[in-house]
């Protein structure tokens, strides 16, 4: 791509750094942002240098936030004896949006993954060990995505608590609300049929 | 959507303003912004304000550029008798990757779209008007988008100017190269007979 100027030709550079954006987006991008006001342009690069420089993770969790202890961790009225283990802050979010868990999170930061050079010691674990070492811990409740990577951390995660007094749990697989049953892959579907519930209890949410 | 750190629901609302771009992509460049070095935010934000505030509009052709006369404008090998009209500076560059134009270009910022508060006087038309009255201009190629806006501009500003000395053309409509017959619009198939070219000159491209 030939561009007739240079300043033009490193913010469609700059952008098309970001993840999904080719250089075509960032052109239509950049473009659209000259003909908005100046204000806008400089609204969106402080606003991104802010939160790059100022941004805080929770000490506790691990999860996004702008002061030491994030707002989940120091709500008293959150169940601090669950920790739901995540892999990222998005998972937080999801979650929350669900209104059904009232406990806390604990934010891996990504999932065990050899192949990308991501063991055990990249990610936020010995913090949640040490939680359940000291004992306040009830449950753990594995939320990580049902890939091998995600089945590979949960392990790793149970092998170091199971001698702790602590009851582990993973979210349940199955079939997806909405979804047809002849397109779902065999693995869910046979998930499904052992975890089977009372119907009674399909019939609250 | 809840966030937890209102810094991070600054830059996502920010970043959410650029089009094509919903809250949950905006999320995810965002957390990878946050998980890559303060450098690339820095260059990213640094590169847009730049570009924002420093950038040109070339003073004959309306296209982008560093310095007030543009590259294409300057260059004396260009042909000054011929003027190609487009509506967007991607269009400039879109017909400088194809090196078959050496003439120079005016670019409109758009189309006529009276549905969109676009007329007449919201566009860079003037200055084409008064470049052909001034007599120096030969032939003016219309490469408008072939639709209703594209049409009207055409000819809005061929009304303007057919009473001076210079000679109009537009870009071929016809069957894209790669294309079956078969699925081609009907506009674009008649057209592209009535406007058949000889066998000849199609070999040489």
């Amino acid at each position: 791509m030939d561009f007739s100027s240079k300043l033009l030709e490193r913010a469609v550079n700059e952008m098309s750094q970001l993840p999904g954006i080719g250089k075509r987006t960032a052109l239509r991008l950049v473009l659209h942002l000259l003909r908005q006001p100046m204000e806008q342009t400089k609204a969106l690069s402080e606003a991104l240098q802010f939160m790059r420089n100022d941004v805080k993770f929770c000490k506790s969790c691990n999860n996004i936030s702008d002061v030491e202890l994030c707002e989940i961790c120091s709500n008293p009225n959150r169940n601090e004896e669950i920790i739901c283990v995540v892999e990222d802050i998005r998972d937080v979010m999801a979650i929350e949006n669900t209104s059904s868990y009232k406990g806390l999170y604990h934010v891996l930061g990504g999932k065990i993954s050899p192949m990308d050079g991501i063991g055990p010691h990249e990610l936020n674990i010995e913090p949640l060990v040490n939680k359940v070492k000291e004992g306040k811990v009830k449950e753990l409740i594995f939320a990580l995505s049902s890939t091998m990577e995600g089945d590979t951390t949960n392990f790793y995660i149970y092998k170091q608590i199971q001698d702790y007094n602590v009851y582990t749990s993973t979210i349940a697989r199955g079939i997806s609300v909405g979804d047809e049953l002849e397109y779902a892959d065999e693995i869910t579907l046979g998930r499904s049929i052992v975890n089977r519930v009372p119907f009674e209890s399909s019939l609250k949410l």
